[in-house]
């Protein structure tokens, strides 16, 4: 049996379909983000060049927040640098409870239950609830997340895919269930890839209606909407009705791990049987203190929420003006349209070189093909002169290649 | 349907078994490690109380090592906290080809690829590995930890699972397979709870002969045997033949994260299509610099090692004298068998609240039932006061409980 033969067909197979990856090197400048150094990948400092990252998810760069930054620094030197152990065998510090406390404040529940990711959040909370309630069966928004569709998958229970954002669709799935059986709706808030919101009230209703749980990621929205940075369950005034509602350190808070927040019982029943939380070392001390300062941060302050979105409303007002073709949407996630995994990396690959912009093409499988994209995240410390280069930029790319542009600037 | 209940009643069932768990709430005090603080879990700082921790992984005392402290208070300040994306789009930062290099190099692999902890990659490397190359059969230790189970499990590919370190099993399972279907031998080289070590080059010849794929899991090895701390794999000069080495950056390297090394194709194929190592954020640069920092003095130094293995040698030796009952084994790991889940948390809580003694109680699903234990590890930081607190302590309740004691200390 030749093995290295057998993975090298299948790379050659995504090299051919102009989906190989290959990640581009950075170092970020903390205090200068979104500027970075990039590398050229072999290894050493030769070759490295400045380039403007537009396509993080450090959404609001709390990332190099001092608050952030100080509370790391501080909690490094006090408690040393891993935390030794899963969260039952010598684990858990301090400073895991005392983030498990501000998370489920900020989401106004009972508890919170801290992972190592928001994937694995996702993954160990979805496989967990699915599979220990007896006859579980998944309602599941056909555009989730890859994290929990796999802690479905995994779980074995039954599961039902309903339309994407479809309220309809998931009323006629959850009538066609027996009453008796536990049901569990899995769906997100702001989608990350083409940044449209799911109508929550509407799915709250529905869930509420046939008596079913509701689990809400709400990953991209943390930090982000809500008068706290609660999510948009906050902005909605909903978050009382979610049953889970989950979320990511690692994005806007800047920092890493992920949560469910949700009852005590609940929370209490993941932490007890969910093989993803038991079986793995706990969060760095360092990493938790970290957060912390983060979410406490942005419960207070608002001043990087609406900077946020002044600095995407600009951006998407200049490229429209150009007729750059672009998913509409009410969040803050620019999705420029290519359509072609060749082009898209083409152009990537274009505006780094050329012009030092950092916009990582998305391709399948984490958008459908045909519809590859540049997923452009303005964020606060975008300077005006940062929005005039990607603006120029992207005109000349869509002027030389003769890219179509939308003819109205609507 | 009252989910609440639901939890409830699971939650119930577990506290009947004695088997629910109580987190210690500690907080660790750098520098000065194995000593720690530990709360009484009601908030605030009163009721805390001095403890020395008996049972953590951080088995060399890295966590507190100035070189890994150094490296990531550096890298915070230069890089900030979080990476902001995953490894595709924006997450890899030059502290993490840095560190796969190192790890390719400290094994003597092609490549390595880097996780966000050794659970997720275990889970997404063998669930890729097995669900991607077509008939895959996967042979699986009956010992392995949950992390490569679920990862096994998610494949959805066969899976034959052979007697704990029994070279014989797996013979005859391969044996029975076709030769021409694609075929994955599982198996760790410490194994955790037990601390036996599994005789590697025997189930290496087994899987040559059979032309199956290897998979080491050396998560309780690395750093801690081999010249350079490579694992068992490489004290035994066997880290070529092995396909896929699998590793911590959580426990003896003192820090977060996990990886596997083998060949460029193998990492390239898992890089490219495990979900679990796609979509999630990338590892802070600064748990990566902090992880390279204790890779490399450990790769120089063998001064932990030695002291390492002397303090543990010592510990086995003075609860050999006064018979308290041992599981024998080979490796660091020392396990104290209770046998019941109630004795086993009375006797931690006693060492606990008397003498500030802390031995987290091992029990079911982490271990099988009637093996309940105090898993005890010694490291170079525990001095000799600690080991004599320790006996006395154990030496105490042994005799107020009526325990039985080994009559041969042999
Ligand atoms: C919707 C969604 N959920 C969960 C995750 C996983 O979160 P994390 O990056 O913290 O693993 C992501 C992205 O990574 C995501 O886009
Ligand atoms: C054998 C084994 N493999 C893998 C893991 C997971 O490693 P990590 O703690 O880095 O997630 C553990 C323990 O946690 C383990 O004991």
């Amino acid at each position: 049996m030749d093995y290295e033969a057998l993975f090298q067909a299948e790379l050659d197979g995504l090299k051919t379909e102009g989906r190989y990856r290959i990640f581009a090197e950075l170092e970020r400048k903390a205090g200068n983000f979104p500027q970075a150094k990039r590398f050229d990948g072999e290894g050493g400092e030769t070759g490295t060049q400045d380039v403007t990252v537009w396509c993080s998810n450090d959404y609001l760069g709390m990332g190099q927040h001092p608050d952030v930054l100080g509370a790391m620094h501080e909690t490094l030197d006090r408690c040393g640098a891993g935390a030794g152990g899963t969260r039952n065998i010598s684990g858990t510090t301090h400073s895991h409870v005392v983030l498990e406390r501000e998370l489920a404040d900020l989401h106004g529940k009972q508890a919170a239950l801290l992972f190592t990711s928001g994937y694995v959040s996702n993954w160990a909370a979805l496989s967990t609830l699915a599979s220990k309630l007896p006859g579980c069966v998944v309602l599941s928004d056909a555009g989730n997340h890859a994290s929990m569709i796999e802690g479905i998958r995994h779980s074995r229970a039954k599961c039902l895919k309903w339309a994407h954002n479809d309220v309809a669709d998931l009323d006629r799935l959850l009538a066609s269930l027996p009453a008796d059986v536990p049901k569990l709706v899995a769906f997100e808030s702001v989608y990350s890839m083409d940044g449209d919101i799911a109508p929550i009230a509407e799915i709250l209703d529905t869930c509420e209606k046939y008596g079913a749980m509701s689990y809400l990621d709400e990953v991209h929205a943390v930090g982000l909407y809500g008068p706290r940075g609660g999510g948009i369950a906050e902005r909605e005034g909903l978050m009382d009705r979610v049953t889970v509602i989950e979320g990511t350190l690692g994005k806007a808070f800047g920092v890493m791990g992920g949560y469910i927040a949700g009852s005590h019982a609940m929370c209490d029943f993941v932490r007890s049987f969910a093989s993803g939380f038991i079986f793995t070392t706990a969060l760095p001390p360092a990493l938790a203190a970290g957060a912390t300062a983060s979410i406490k941060h942005l419960k207070a302050s608002s001043v990087e929420r609406e900077a946020h979105q002044e600095r995407v409303a600009k951006v998407r007002r200049r490229l429209n003006a150009i007729g750059i073709p672009m998913m509409d949407n009410p969040s803050h996630i620019i999705p420029v349209m290519v359509g072609d995994p060749h082009h898209c990396k083409m152009i990537s690959d274009w505006l780094l070189d050329t012009h030092g912009i950092y916009v990582q093409p998305i391709n399948y499988p984490t958008v459908p093909k045909g519809t590859e994209r540049l997923r452009i995240t303005p964020s606060p410390v975008h300077t005006d002169g940062d929005v005039d280069r990607l603006v120029s930029a992207l005109s000349e790319i869509w002027s030389q290649c003769a890219l179509a542009r939308v003819s109205m600037a609507a």
